[in-house]
């Protein structure tokens, strides 16, 4: 039997709905995968009595619960207070939690407020979990059966908080059987497409099949119980890695490259040492924005009017032929820059066929290496946000289809 | 006091994590503008025992129940009988619920599958709810305290279903006092900075104070009770929005132009016919990113080293002075640009500074018009993406600070 966990999430904004707790749903996948069986997600607001009966409750009925939300510095932050009465273990004042707190703020060159100084009181016998991307730190405990974390709700701190400390802890602290998750990470294929390619493929009834379909990415996600054998989880991801061919940019669990789209092309680029500018015009800025803290990314441009564009690269402009005019483009503005590689997409339709979620437009990617160009050219629909991301998505995996084939050629 | 609303939703996706409860959050919206109190969400998966336990609990302390999924026709679809069981209310097969499953399939040129017979099957004395978008119907009852609709997980015909079917039930069973939502939302200031200026501000009991920070603004949120009155309500929003000054950039249910950041910038900026072009570094594309579909925005630049862009624009390097060179660069790049607003941010700190979480850096946000320079200072620190994120919005920002001096001034 895995062991029982509950999601546990605090806040008057998620249980009247103005923020969608996306949290719980992490959360429960990292346990699944731990080998947890997760039995209940609750949302309670901030009202201290129903927060302290619900932990009476689940500290009867799960063996760990993972609690999010309630920790800031306001009033209506009730976590600590509710634990304290819950399970009478008073709040203290822990003096190493206040000087993170001030040396958080002191090094944004604030001081900080008074009202933070809440956030230093954890539950007798907690132990404390330090937040190194916020102020509010965490605690944990083991109450009755259930070992409780208690972890901001912001995602971001989190899910770090989570990765960094609870995970470690949990593995301690459990007899865990985890499953094994391999997922197929792919673009340019609909999920529907992919099931039909893979449909030939023989999956035993112990494994778990499921597909995912992001606005980046869909997943292909293969759940292994724990003790199916390594070789026959190669030879099934094998087989069908194959079927889905370059459209896999990368196998989470198996292959070198891990990540989703940005994070292979960051890794591919830094490997092969190129570096690159770009010229973008659907995605708005976004190519670059994907790219945050890439070394590799020299300079990018969005310019609105194709006109004006055509006008600084001094080209005529060829209604005929847009991949002509991207290519031309990318010849002009590569003497421009000190990066060996440049990417170009330009799009045709007009504002409207771009504003309007029914209407489509149709992306010239060209991506300019050594003096040859590798091109590609797709239609794409949807809302404007969707729009934007898809071409800028299409244009890094351009380049992504042209670093793996060097990459893969070179061994 | 308002009526108690619970949400509950069945599902072993939604508690495993594979999928992300939205129907919680809708639901809850609309019941607390109805005027209920959405006191818990609670997510279960297929377990019969987990949810008999959790409908005598739900039946015991809250007024109204909207429960969704585990209707349809598969074997761990075990609404109906979980009901039958914690109720003792045998399932009684409904002739009517069968013939319009029957029309459904066959308006569709299909036969009915024989599974779906269960989904006729409704627990003694329950109210059928027809469905007019799929196959499974609902149904309602009255146990204990509390009033229970069951409605599919499926989002859309749950919607339909709760906004034809429900509503009009809720309105005519509970004697409901809709409340009133206002939302000001803020950038430049932290949660416990708003809480320390607004302290002295009165607050009747009567009015649910609650504030919320994500990623890109720190929210007030102000829940009146249906007989506040009006003018009450205008005075304390005036109150609070006056000590929280030009930080607040919309008021949610009361100013004009409303929304988030970015939507605000925007209608600022198509009322005033501007156009812009951006200059970034530390948000490397962002800026425009969060533009999109802006026709105002005519150009952006990201240019990764400091060196380059001086000698793009041969300035001399004023390391003295950061804003300096930033004016300078704003001054020179506006003469290259047919907009007449040209926004540039600088920023100082290492790469080093930049990629580590715990450093810092400072911006030097510069917005040119008229030959005028608005400008500011922000010191920011964290993960990349929340200095990337930060950074744009700064910038953002100072854009909107100066659009709306100019239209409040204007009247």
């Amino acid at each position: 039997m895995n062991p029982i966990l509950e999601v546990f999430s605090q806040g008057e904004e998620i249980v009247t709905g103005q923020t969608v707790d996306t949290n719980a749903a992490w959360l429960s996948q990292q346990a699944v995968q731990l080998g947890f069986t997760v039995s209940r997600h609750t949302v309670v607001g901030d009202k201290l009595e129903d927060l302290v009966l619900l932990l009476n409750d689940i500290a009867q009925r799960a063996d760990c619960c993972i609690c999010t939300g309630g920790l800031g510095p306001t009033s209506d932050d009730l976590t600590a207070e509710a634990v304290a009465n819950a399970f009478q273990r008073p709040l203290q004042f822990d003096e190493s939690a206040y000087t993170q707190m001030k040396d958080y703020f002191a090094n944004r060159n604030k001081s900080m407020p008074e009202t933070n100084r809440k956030q230093a009181l954890l539950p007798q016998g907690a132990e404390r979990i330090d937040n190194d991307w916020g102020t509010a730190p965490g605690f944990a405990l083991q109450q009755g059966r259930c070992w409780f974390a208690f972890l901001p709700g912001v995602p971001m701190e989190m899910r770090f908080m989570f990765t960094e400390k609870i995970l470690p802890s949990m593995n301690n602290r459990f007899s865990l059987k985890p499953s094994q998750l391999i997922i197929l990470r792919t673009i340019g294929m609909g999920e529907s497409d992919i099931q039909e390619r893979i449909k030939s493929v023989q999956i035993s009834d112990s494994v778990q099949l499921g597909f995912r379909a992001d606005t980046d990415e869909v997943q292909v996600k293969l759940l292994f119980a724990s003790d199916y054998p390594e070789t026959a989880i190669q030879a099934l991801v094998s087989e069908i890695a194959a079927k889905l061919g370059d459209n896999v940019f990368s196998i989470d669990g198996q292959s070198e490259i891990v990540g989703d789209l940005v994070s292979v092309v960051d890794q591919l680029m830094r490997r092969s040492q190129h570096t690159l500018a770009v010229i973008e015009t659907a995605s708005q800025g976004l190519i670059a924005a994907k790219c945050i803290n890439a070394s590799w990314l020299l300079e990018a441009q969005y310019q609105q009017s194709f006109a004006k564009l055509m006008e600084k690269w001094a080209i005529q402009v060829d209604t005929g032929d847009p991949m002509s005019t991207a290519k031309a483009v990318a010849g002009l503005a590569q003497k421009n820059t000190q990066a060996d590689l440049m990417l170009v997409q330009l799009y045709t339709g007009s504002e409207q066929h771009y504003s309007d979620k029914n209407q489509s437009i149709t992306l010239f990617s060209v991506l300019l290496h050594d003096g040859h160009y590798q091109q590609a050219i797709h239609t794409i629909a949807g809302p404007v946000k969707r729009k934007q991301n898809q071409s800028a998505l299409l244009a890094l995996d351009l380049l992504r289809r042209y670093l793996q084939s060097v990459h893969f050629a070179q061994g």
